[in-house]
């Protein structure tokens, strides 16, 4: 594991200078200065790690994979930003600091997301004669803008958020609520493994199972967030612990009990190491330990 | 004329049906509802006609033009959305209807905004084996997503905002203003332009001569906003008339006068029209018509 552990210490620092690049302090009015509060220093940066994971584990280009896994990182942190303003969760607490818009005024982390979601599909296809001229062949370009696009918007992300405002104080069958979850959260990870993928070459039957990897660990993401939201204080999380089960949001642990909850944990962990194996990857290591920390983590 | 508004009518029926097929309203719990509420049915479509008349001046491919029109349309609809929140402008009134935030609430307009950014990225992507397959060559969707994402960000509208939020009730220069509005506004109407353009082929003398349309009609359009602002009443506008006036925001009438700045629209229609001259291209009516509508517009 030490070597996991290397790589991850090398991925998460290359991806903080990266990021800090990209998201340049001198945009005007404060912009830049709210968008890299949003976005550096901070955060498990579990979805860029997906992305390196699933490169390295198809011999795929680093350099168009580090590009992607800012993009992704930069759609997780707009919606961090936006879900936490007023009009939707009210927090004020997110990584152990006041969220953007408690720092910034509101219209400004508004206004910071919405430029944050557009310099993802910015990093991803470099204007020509920049720096980054070269980094992303035009086809992959393209093909990492609709994963991330799909991923981000009604079939995913945005798509999952609508369902969760609509079901606040209501009951949610296990069905529903495994929809919500699957695109809220789901389908920015697994569209994390696949835009690593894409970095590479595939088989279609590795792109399956490396699809069937994300959603399994995109939903188990889930289930063990919502046994930590329970089971672990705020100091630990950097969050305001037990919010959803006080707001009469439905979760899986509210649907399962604890114990059912974590038994769909160890379940869908089972069938991500499945996947994994089924893929028949070179190197499937990063990938492997991944799905256990993700299971395995504590806050 | 009776060509130009036979094509013009006809591109408007074809961008509705468009943006009317990918704005899909089986998005979930009435997210799809209110994203077409604020992108259908309404809205002078400047963006997608430029769009649509730059690729015909260049004989550039009409389906992919198509789709660019109307990434750009909904990445023009989703600011509106957002710009018109209460944290933001707080406006009640748009197109002569009620605002998204006060039909639909504020938490369902801050995410049909985001999903319709995504969305306006998917349009440019269609999926492999998905029905727009095809439509764009995957190098075209790479260059319309950078045109596009780049408009979109920092450098762009969200920039543009910030500086205009920054400056409210403070006095603004006229170097400001200009680079205020070359990112609020200007420089999606530029995009449009080049969109459009880079759906067909063109010679770098004629790229720079159409950026250089672009970015003259850009700044006409708020400048005649500016003034229309305050000669026409709101019935005309659809809109809340005086506003910027009333918010002692800087405009150019009041930074020029109302003779001062229709002297200034006259002189970026004259830019406008000797850049389309120099583009040589083989059609240029369309571009020309559209820049002679844009100043002579009474809403």
């Amino acid at each position: 594991m030490n070597d996991f552990d290397d790589w991850m210490q090398a991925c998460l620092a290359d991806v903080e200078a990266e990021l800090g690049r990209h998201v340049i302090a001198t945009a005007p009015a404060g912009l830049g200065e709210a968008m890299r509060y949003g976005v550096l220093d901070g955060g498990k940066r579990l979805r860029p790690l997906l992305v390196l994971a699933a490169a390295r584990s198809v011999g795929g280009n680093p350099v168009a994979a580090m590009r992607a896994a800012c993009s992704v990182e930069l759609i997780h942190a707009y919606s961090l930003i936006h879900d936490d303003m007023p009009c939707m969760d009210n927090d004020v607490l997110r990584r152990g600091k006041p969220t953007v818009h408690v720092q910034f005024g509101e219209a400004q982390a508004m206004l910071a997301g919405d430029a944050m979601q557009a310099l993802a599909f910015e990093v991803l296809t470099p204007a020509e004669g920049s720096d980054g001229d070269g980094d992303i062949a035009p086809p992959l370009q393209a093909r990492l803008c609709g994963l991330l696009a799909r991923a981000s918007g009604v079939f995913g992300m945005a798509g999952g958020q609508a369902i969760d405002l609509a079901h606040v104080g209501k009951p949610m069958g296990e069905t529903d609520l495994q929809d919500m979850h699957a695109r809220k959260t789901g389908a920015l990870l697994q569209a994390s493994v696949l835009m690593g993928a894409a970095c590479g070459e595939t088989t279609p039957t590795q792109w399956q199972a490396l699809s069937d990897y994300g959603a399994a660990i995109g939903l188990a993401f889930q289930v063990v967030d919502d046994i930590l939201d329970v089971t672990q204080a705020s100091e630990t999380l950097g969050k305001t612990a037990g919010k959803d089960a006080d707001r009469n949001k439905p979760t899986y642990v509210s649907l399962l009990g604890l114990d059912g909850a974590r038994a769909r944990a160890r379940h869908l962990h089972g069938q991500a190491h499945e996947a994994l194996q089924r893929a028949g990857l070179v190197d499937p290591t990063r990938l492997r330990c991944l799905a256990d920390r993700l299971v395995e983590r504590e806050s």
